[in-house]
């Protein structure tokens, strides 16, 4: 199974590609990120994203999108327009792909470290760890995608244990 | 010219369509909201915007479109839904239309009562005055819709001024 996540935002998109076995074990695909102009307005910026979106779906035609829940604690402003971008990634995936799942970064930290506290640089070493890879990710916006692909894939083999 | 106004939001999204002639005297065409049902997951929700946006640009066929800017004072969590929705609002106007403006609260408030500081009643009030309703129009989504596109034919007057 292909998982693609999303780390959402307006200037920086990250995106990760993993395949999963049926053993639930996960392999890098692709990483990267989907950028847009500051010097373009607000709908251009959009209509970018949602070309880039479209493309990555396109390219890599995933079976499952994950994409990371917006926590708003730094600034409003930068807060707004991830949400407008949120938004804009959100219609797009469930347009083109049709199975979603959000996941908030709290659920991302427990999933990757067994730890609600986690900080950025460790959740980037088990991402590095989980899929096998000589160095972390960067940048940081496509690493924090990897960490949601491989979140909904350590959710995916919980549902499958329980199903048994 | 055909002007679409919309006031932005996930549970309901407000419009309001006027016909503004040469001299700037404004009509009023149609208003009324689209609603997405909060049974409904977030990604489904903002697909049944773009369907009702779509809907609403091809029944009017506006030259430009109006949209309130965001404006964060009430709720944290109600202002992260508008903004996914607005950012749908945002990508699917501009896709269809290509002519969009931005208004804040501030700016509408202005442009209708001269006032920076006027409430939502005022606010209705000129609405009614300036198209010469009968009674100000309900519910309060789309007053607030055909605010913000009474605000651009007012701005678009002054920019006709300017331009003599």
């Amino acid at each position: 199974m292909t998982i693609l996540g999303f780390d959402p935002g307006l200037a920086t998109l990250g995106y990760g590609v993993i395949k999963v076995d049926n053993a639930g074990k996960a392999e890098m695909v692709d990483y990267g990120i989907i950028s847009t102009p500051k010097e373009k307005n607000l709908p251009e910026r959009l209509v970018l994203l949602e070309k880039g979106v479209k493309q990555v779906i396109e390219v890599f035609k995933p079976d499952e999108i994950a994409i990371e829940e917006l926590f708003f604690a730094k600034n409003v402003t930068t807060g707004i327009n991830v949400a407008h971008a949120r938004g804009v990634i959100l219609l797009t995936a469930i347009k083109e792909c049709g199975r979603i799942y959000e996941y908030t970064p709290l659920q991302i930290k427990q999933a990757l470290t067994g730890y609600g506290r986690a900080d950025k640089h460790q959740i980037q070493s088990m991402v590095k760890t989980f899929l096998r890879l000589k160095s972390i990710p960067r940048p940081d916006d496509a690493a924090d995608a990897l960490a949601v692909a491989l979140t909904h894939s350590q959710t995916n083999k919980l549902g499958g244990l329980f199903k048994i």
